[in-house]
């Protein structure tokens, strides 16, 4: 029995970035599903193991790890992982590092703050359609959101800046992922390309699908 | 001479943290004023060093790295630093990781977001002072960010649940340093015993000392 468990539900963009460093570097572990759409999230139990209750959370030999990209870090150091998704060279992984932390409010933000009001409220928990006064500065900030992605794969086809694919792409994989249905990839040539290439990486594929599946389900 | 630049301006509080860090972790560094009040962080040449036109950034021995806590992986990788601020413990280190990843939407933002149009607007940019309609919900979440520190102090007296205190620590007392007007910090005697023990590691006061009087002179 493997010593790790990752908690989470697939739907969750940083769940699945977790989830495809696991596989992409063959750690074994547990998935624990925690439906946040029962808030299980925010049980005593679940609070216990991990006091933001948020997602995703792994537990590896009774120590709890929360926030998806320090888990990257504890991963990798724990299990000595030295591959191309987070490598050990110090330079490479401070660009890696530099566009996590960035990204909080320049990727997850704004992809966020679209879905919520625009599919999420509606869809999940009956708030009305927002009005084009309220989305406007919404659109234009995710807007904004697209231009740097492509500025940044500019510099070398990749997020951070590195000769080929690391867990930045797949952390902006995740979350631009969610929200095709808000814009036209067809009208953003270099960031199809490069979604297309991250899409087609088997691991990721495979938790891809079953998230749209099960996102499609969710949203009825 | 030294073989690291740090770049930025005192009033910026990651450039204070990362300053802050590399005195306590007694690093050399030549120190280059990035003065944003005259947009130097957007020059040409500054963007050759960080093409993100972020402060802080260090250049080391020809490598740029920005993003402050990105910075500090770098420094204590480098420079083999092993000491409380940013301890080599697998363990401690993700906690401290995890609080730097969750201080940007959560720490940072609620503060940054009541700065701006509360202070930074009106006596930088000459825009109008805010109306209660529109300061009320910005009071909210920043009297929130309050409560959660409280939360967060309550497991350890510090900021990463480490014994000690930690760069996190830091960057937390660097982001509410600036907030001292916006609330009355009598009112919260949890986050004034520890905001008075960390502004008293001298270091810290060294640099604090420096901004406050810099920001009183850029406010007028």
């Amino acid at each position: 029995m493997s010593e790790l468990t990752l908690y989470g539900h697939i739907a969750s963009q940083p769940v699945r970035s977790v989830m495809a460093y696991l596989k992409l570097s063959n750690i074994e572990f547990n998935f624990e599903l925690v439906d946040f759409t029962q808030g299980a999230h925010l049980t005593e139990e679940y609070t216990k193991l991990n006091p933001y209750q948020t997602m995703p959370l792994i537990v590896h030999n009774g120590y709890s790890v929360w926030e998806s990209a320090a888990i990257i870090s504890y991963l990798a150091e724990t299990y000595n992982q030295d591959n191309q998704w987070y490598p050990k060279d110090i330079k490479l992984r401070a660009r890696i590092n530099a566009f996590l932390h960035w990204h909080h409010q320049n990727i997850r933000d704004p992809c966020m703050n679209y879905l919520r009001p625009k599919v999420l409220g509606p869809k999940m928990y009956g708030a009305p359609e927002i009005t084009e006064e309220i989305e406007a500065p919404i659109r234009e900030r995710f807007n904004q959101m697209l231009a740097d992605i492509k500025w940044t794969l500019a510099s070398t086809r990749y997020i951070a800046r590195s000769a080929n694919p690391t867990i930045a792409d797949i952390f902006v994989f995740n979350e631009v992922g969610l929200t095709l249905g808000l814009f036209n990839l067809e009208e953003h040539p270099e960031i199809k390309s490069w979604y297309e290439e991250i899409a087609a990486i088997p691991a990721l594929k495979e938790i891809t699908d079953q998230c749209f599946e099960i996102v499609r389900k969710i949203l009825g």
